[in-house]
């Protein structure tokens, strides 16, 4: 059966109160499948459900749901119950979900915990947000440097239904320090007497626990790699970042850029499920902001506002030409932005990029400029039409030089480049552009 | 030494042409790091440096170039050398490079290359561009129903050196048929002399070679999946996606409605690399198409021009107010289009955004209005603050509205509703904000 079929005989059997039928089709889904399902159910309906599994299963489930719910759904169960729970989920969620619990809640469900656990999520839990280590596990496979082989696959197979990964094995040294790291490939073809320190890959990549996620994310891509190990200022490695974490933290920075781009502020957590008071939030800033930078806008207008009431046709080419200075320079804050994003583009080539730009935004100018001469021959003579296509050519080129220099002078105040967003840009240009443009009419109608 | 000091030393050598230095040096390069080096060399120099690593390297450093970095390499190689190159490579990069060579040099390397690698060949370059298809690779690790565990790891051990996961095996019946995955990690902890059948997941979640792409990447990403089985109409098994190029998937399409958000065609590649040309070519089409939607905000100002005439101050709140119907729609359409792409969101969700999106707007418009009140009340006395405030209110709604709804009306014109982008909304609310305004100012004003 599919998700949906599933999700049809589950409503089912839940209407029918048919507990037998319940417990076969809860088995059924898939970890994540289960836990979309129960995002849609009332946090009690969630709790009954997740009963019918055992406890490792629970923890896998309960590990898919978002953040909210997840808090939700335990702030119903037992402490014991809780405990529990916290014990077989892996290090890093768990450790999310004590971060946004209460202090009476954290200090009781702690008391339960076996110790070793406890001292983990202790340590866990005290990463800042957004760094490695809040995404880090510690549930790694390792071995001792002095190994062979076979101690180290024997090792392993104890090791394996505790460790997030067993593909890739961490080699330490008596004082826990990563010395290297071996593939379980490597593991299985080699002879079982060799030893692992003559096997190992000693050329590591790292990284510690106080950086930045987005840059984990970023090199688990870069070098295709399963998992990459976080170590502390004395080496000692202290967790491992997996691939399908990198995965969801590409994917939330991605979202986080995007929203960014759109002028509104980091959403957390879905959009379907956030409250109008928490988009109105994220909204206001931005658009409060925007009409008030209008205003310098409105103040270029007040300045010509006697060559306005002599020569009314004018304003009729003005949502043309600050409109398309707005829209060349989202373009290039876009391309620039994203290039910063995903590395391609360094803060150090704005130089080049701004050459170039100045050749694109002409040849996109006299386009344009083409374009709308006509437009302004038919509604107001020849001068016009002079007028618009000069503007035109100057506005596109202004737009688009201000939209690729944005985001570099963003980061050079120690701002996100990402926050150069499209409707900023453009209010920007848009300034710029209603003074270039009855700058050129004044100045070519004399007035 | 990090990347930065192995580029310095590198470069270092081969001015001093020091070839001991030089190959010990490419030698302790991570292959993503030489490939990111040799991505800003001359062609030529890179195919000297290749020629420094022993042939699997050499396949795996190049399959990080950039593809049409590859084709220029590849074209200063000898028939001999490009496919000695292409058995090595990976099954899906070696297609990606094997389309793009023109008909004289694919026959000729076909005929040098090994009949199996030569059909596989044919078989991966003849699935379509951004399908299932072209990203999966057909160096899986598979092993027949009726082996027992012994039996499966030491047909695994074979495969190890080709395959590109060895974590994720796929049992096969005598047909071919896909009935089962068994991970490495159960096969290592597993009784020798158990049976595959018996141990195997069938609960398989597969696609098939013409799906789209982007699909099979949030399959990855939805169940934390090493690899993704890829099986025809008869469930054989024709590939595997893994996860690595899953995430290069998902960054490439994150790209994509980033650009079309900034209202930039797809720009295949990168952006510091891409030329003059390109660039315009990319984004004239646009710019054209938004300048002449902004002659309907013309056209509005066109029928409003005795009310102009007669009030210019109502010219100076036209950028405030129309400014900000297109930045509430922004907003909208970019969380609705973010919502869409990554799931969060379904087109059948439609109304209820909507209904709440009316509260949100209310509440943005309102305060909005609060805030121009007082600059028209200074501007233009109360009759004209009440007409802001009025205005404002209607088309932050409108403009919101717009935002929200523009990517389902896409989706229905069989559009990709990321084609809603800020400049698209902006510009359809500017010619819908100009005709509220000065309609509403019109009636008050008693025209």
């Amino acid at each position: 059966m599919n998700y949906a079929e599933l999700a049809d005989s589950l409503r089912q059997a839940m209407e029918k109160q048919d507990v037998i039928a319940l417990e076969s089709l809860v088995a059924e889904f898939q970890p994540a499948d289960l836990a979309e399902f129960l995002r849609h159910e009332e946090v009690d309906v969630s709790l009954k459900l997740l009963a019918h599994l055992d406890i490792e299963e629970r923890a896998e489930v309960f590990g898919y749901l978002p953040l909210n719910t997840q808090f939700q759904v335990s702030e119903l169960m037992t402490a014991e119950g809780l405990a529990q729970l916290l014990n077989c989920m892996d290090s890093d969620e768990r450790a999310d979900l004590f971060n946004i619990m209460d202090e009476d809640r954290q200090t009781s469900v702690l008391k339960l915990m076996a110790q070793e656990e406890r001292e983990d999520l202790r340590r866990m839990a005290s990463y800042e947000d957004e760094t490695v280590g809040a995404i880090m596990t510690s549930n790694y496979a390792s071995v001792p440097v002095t190994d062979t082989v076979l101690q180290a696959l024997d090792k392993i197979r104890k090791t394996a239904p505790d460790a997030e990964t067993i593909y890739q094995i961490y080699v330490l040294d008596k004082l826990h320090r990563l010395v290297g790291t071996i593939s379980l490939r490597e593991l299985i073809v080699s002879r079982p007497t060799a030893l692992i320190s003559d096997l190992m890959e000693s050329e590591l990549i790292t990284m510690s626990p106080d950086q930045d996620q987005e840059l984990a994310a970023k090199m688990i891509s870069r070098y295709d790699l399963l998992a990459l190990p976080v170590v502390d200022s004395q080496q000692r490695l202290v967790g491992i970042v997996t691939y399908d974490d990198a995965m969801d933290v590409a994917e939330a920075e991605a979202t986080e850029d995007i929203l960014k781009g759109g002028s509104v502020g980091g959403l957390e957590g879905s959009f379907k499920d956030a409250t109008i008071f928490m988009l109105y939030r994220k909204r206001i800033f931005w658009l409060l902001l925007l009409v008030f930078a209008n205003i310098f806008t409105a103040a270029g207008i007040a300045i010509y506002e006697d060559t306005i009431a002599k020569y009314a046709v004018l304003v009729f080419f003005m949502p043309l030409l600050i409109g398309s200075a707005g829209n060349a320079g989202s373009q290039a804050s876009t391309l620039m932005v994203r290039g910063l994003g995903t590395g391609d583009v360094k803060l150090s080539d704005w130089a080049k990029l701004f050459a170039r730009e100045i050749f694109v935004a002409l040849a996109l100018g006299l386009t344009m400029a083409f374009a709308v001469a006509f437009i302004g021959h038919f509604r107001g003579g020849m001068e016009i039409a002079v007028i618009v296509a000069l503007s035109m050519i100057a506005v596109v080129m202004l737009g688009s030089l201000l939209g690729l220099s944005l985001p570099f002078v963003l980061h050079k105040l120690g701002l996100d480049p990402a926050t150069a967003s499209a409707p900023l840009v453009a209010t920007i240009a848009d300034a710029a552009g209603i003074l270039v443009y009855f700058g050129i009419a004044t100045a070519i109608l004399g007035l």
